[in-house]
């Protein structure tokens, strides 16, 4: 910019402060009051005429003066900040929780303070301390996996709302994905469309997004006379590659499955690959069921997937109302789950 | 917790105030000066005699007293928090930058205050007053796409750094991803492996990207006395839809292709999955590089893609300590760009 012009044309008597910038005792000045007075109106606190009142506010908007949030914590005792934790360098799924807390908590004054530490506890405390000097009214902690993680630790009177991976505290407040849903979701879609022989490809085992939904998958199956079609679950790895070898051995152990339910995204469309490039019809012969609804796998896939959609960002928008209940009226133990999606496209 | 147990065994005169909630009071009164001078021992301000400083730090050590960030900036004039904006909902591009950023911003005392606007001027709006009342110290605005942005209006004398998306007014200070650099190192690695008939294949027209990654792709090609394969930029989508199509458009226009530079990682894969299915080798017959280094992308490409990284994380950590420089000493214009790095992996 060249010249500083001023910014609020029609409030001339603002001329003297560039806008936003205006001091409580120019606020008091216009207004005819002590600057003891003017804080009480903005605060709310301390009895005036209602008359004195405007004349501060009018005064407040003439000048365009805007309250020093700092000054203002010192006077309320909070912050109206909250630390946004996460655990996850990659972001993949704890960036969509992340921008659904925001979303609910920055449409109000509610800032967010963002630490990332990369799954290492060095680098949580150095967060943690931040945070508490920094008074936060309160903490969302996530990370990219849904198996429960220990509590943080140090945390004096402060509410903490666990989002996507649940602590593993069950006096915590934790909000987490329906894992046991989802898998219903997908094995029901398989059958009210006809298949009876359904296999399961997943991730590790010693993942609990893929040991929950694989056996929420079986049990339901069980409630419905069916097993699965290769008589077990193929763990393995999150990955296509994972996909286009399970399915080879999918279809050589159970030439007769008529559908195969993935723990993600990626292995379905390994899978999806592999059985196209083995001349078996997609959903035709074989349907298949991916989980995450990661769009650009889900889509590119050939078909595209019909998939579990997680509701992450939905996931970091009711974390977000737990902590603005937790500091407004105390924590609420348990861990509550947030509902999946089934997204139908081509490959069911 | 069933119990408040001391976090400071060590330091018993610390049993009557939890540890962290400690008042200056208290400080005061252990080391036995009034409450101004352990301020001023804290701030580093006053004159005062070493041995009362130093009988304050120790009162601080005893009690666990952390220091009122808010105090502390109305103290100082800063807050030592920055905003962190971002135009981009989904996050592909800018998670890395404000990972980056956050990552030097993070490890000293600076707090980061997280804004989504979801690329929308309200809350882009709102989001900045709420900085402005916060008094951040400066501001980190990053966004999805490498097109110049019109910089934030209504910011007064505070220091902004664009990242990744650099401003359109030149006496701002950007931070971008040097496309020239990347497009070149794409073409100059083919051209090493023997390559002379090069397509490109990139996404739409109107996207900075897709036309600047092509013009230095032909520049750099008509130095070396080449020109593109099929004889013109292949504009589209960045999908791997795209890629498919216009594999086998090039295919057809100029059957001794022997290299197919992409604009992305997507269309790279796209083009090597269609490749693959007309039964050209890959890279034997063509070679193909990819833009982005998107890991999901780049290694289940079968074969997996070289590729261009824009080094995103480094762009968010140059720009916040920019930012950190212009604090200090005040900004300086102009676009500052990042090199990227090659990544080559079996597709060339």
């Amino acid at each position: 910019m060249t010249e500083a012009a001023p910014r609020s044309p029609a409030a001339p008597s603002a001329a003297s402060a560039p806008a936003g910038r205006a001091k409580l005792a120019d606020v008091a000045a216009l207004a005819g009051v002590s600057v003891g007075t003017a804080s009480k109106a903005l605060s709310g606190s301390g009895r005036m005429r209602p008359e004195t009142r405007q004349r501060v506010l009018d005064a407040v908007e003439a000048l365009g003066f805007r309250p020093n949030q700092h000054a203002q914590s010192l006077h309320t005792g909070r912050s109206w900040t909250v630390g946004l934790m996460t655990t996850d360098g990659i972001g993949r799924f704890s960036t969509p929780v992340l921008l659904g807390a925001e979303d609910a908590l920055g449409a109000g004054k509610i800032s967010v303070l963002l630490c990332d530490t990369r799954g290492d506890t060095i680098r949580e405390q150095h967060h943690l301390r931040n945070l508490m000097d920094r008074r936060v009214d309160g903490i969302i902690v996530t990370g990219r996996r849904t198996d429960p993680r220990p509590p943080l630790q140090g945390v004096d009177g402060i509410p903490i709302v666990y989002a996507l991976s649940p602590s593993t505290d069950p006096s915590d407040t934790s909000v987490a994905s329906d894992d046991r849903g989802g898998a219903h979701l997908a094995v029901e879609h398989l059958i009210a469309t006809g298949r009876t022989r359904i296999a399961h490809v997943t991730g590790p085992e010693h993942h609990a997004a893929a040991r929950d939904r694989a056996r929420h998958a079986v049990d339901l199956l069980e409630r419905s006379s069916l097993q699965l079609a290769t008589g077990r679950v193929h763990f393995g790895e999150w990955s296509e590659a994972w996909g286009r070898r399970a399915a080879d051995a999918v279809l050589r152990t159970a030439p007769d499955t008529d559908a195969v339910f993935c723990g993600n995204d990626q292995i379905a469309r390994g899978v999806a690959d592999a059985l196209r490039e083995r001349g078996v019809d997609v959903p035709g012969r074989i349907a298949v069921v991916g989980y995450d609804n990661w769009d650009t796998m889900a889509l590119a896939c050939r078909p595209p997937l019909t998939t579990i959609d997680m509701s992450l960002g939905e996931i970091g928008r009711i974390a977000a109302l737990k902590l603005l209940e937790a500091i407004d009226e105390g924590p609420v133990a348990g861990v509550h789950t947030v509902p999946c999606r089934l997204v139908v496209r081509e490959s069911t």
